[in-house]
């Protein structure tokens, strides 16, 4: 936790929060903070800044917040990913948090287990547990917006093209010919398939549309892996 | 799996193998092939080719293999990471074994607990399998060499001098003043300190031994990110 996450409901004046539970611990146990030191504070989907603890003890942190600057710029991509196992969706999901990703589709396609979609941490209370890591990770506080597209063909047809309009589409291919290409200027769309990638159907449909096969070479990278290393290369 | 590594001994006769175990299984359940197919498989340390299954059933799998192939490059760099967490380290080591990272020394550092030196998981077969696991993962074949260094400054002082020679030493910290290089040309040994980074007196030491302290930008990026993220942007 580099960052403590504020929520308008921790304020008990204008400047003063008050926490507890999770957030309590950690300060308590990991910071292992005195009355007097900052802290890295940010407030949901605002500024970041300091907040100074002016008491603390097992039951209560309270701290007076000041918050006066912007959080780190977010990538300019949106993020189709064909839905993983839940385990991994859950550091996938994290992990594009921390890169600073903030429009993330999660898809159907024909090699995604059916199962993936029955997973209790697609409710979002799970979800959001782990974007908020992620932000706690990253010193950044603009939650990411994760919506669950069950269906290929509708998604690809009817809101895609919305998606995609004025960005650069690309759809990880471990076969296609053409790297990757690195440090773009514009805003991307990046399309990432299951595991066993996307079928010829689902790779057509996609470059019907205008979407690019690229690869990042003769290895092929668990998903896990490929999210971090396309969105670096990438930015 | 997208490469089945073959071992000395899983050769019956000059190009015919015999599988059983977790090999065996994952063909039988995930490939689920049948005898004809065709499978990547590659030697361990060696070349890379294709299997033709002969026979399979549930208690066997042959195979008759041609290796014709070489892996895919290695990249050029030593990587010299400060002991994470023993989950995190799996995820790790299994990453970069997947980017290609074929050295990968293990150190202390003063905010690694001491606890995970005395990990089950640094015994040779535990993180033998996730390396193992990485490379069927990328369809390679060489085995990365990990070495533990529990100790700090004999390894800097003794070691490292001679790991960096001639490559170009680069220490991950997110408060540097200059970005990460990316699509170097030459060798690189990169360092990457624990969770809460390394302290002033190990930043200090390395920057001694002519290390550049290099950023990922204001985000701070935990461990399993920023390895795929710093691998892929430098090469």
């Amino acid at each position: 936790m580099n960052l403590i996450l504020l929520l308008q409901e921790d304020f008990i004046t204008e400047t003063c929060v008050r926490l507890q539970g999770r957030r309590l611990k950690h300060v308590l146990e990991v910071h292992r903070a005195n009355v007097g030191d900052e802290l890295s504070v940010g407030m949901k989907n605002g500024l970041i800044g300091t907040g100074t603890v002016s008491r603390l003890d097992p039951s209560v942190l309270e701290m007076d917040v000041r918050l006066d600057r912007k959080p780190p710029a977010a990538l300019p991509i949106a993020l189709v990913l064909a839905l993983p196992r839940p385990k991994v969706l859950r550091r996938v999901l994290r992990a594009a948090t921390v890169m600073g990703v903030k429009r993330i589709f999660l898809i159907n396609a024909y090699r995604v287990e059916k199962s993936y979609w029955l997973s209790p941490f697609l409710e979002s209370g799970a979800l959001g547990q782990q974007l908020v890591l992620g932000l706690e990770q990253a010193r950044d506080t603009v939650l990411p917006d994760v919506v669950l597209r069950p269906r290929f063909k509708p998604f690809v047809e009817d809101e895609l093209p919305a998606v995609i309009k004025e960005t650069f589409p690309l759809v990880a291919h471990p076969a296609a010919g053409d790297p990757c290409p690195r440090n773009v200027t514009g805003p991307v769309t990046l399309a990432i398939g299951p595991e066993g990638g996307f079928i010829p159907y689902e790779l057509e449909a996609l470059a019907a549309r205008g979407f690019k096969p690229v690869s990042c070479g003769e290895r092929i990278l668990n998903v896990e892996t490929a999210v971090p290393a396309l969105l670096s290369r990438l930015f």
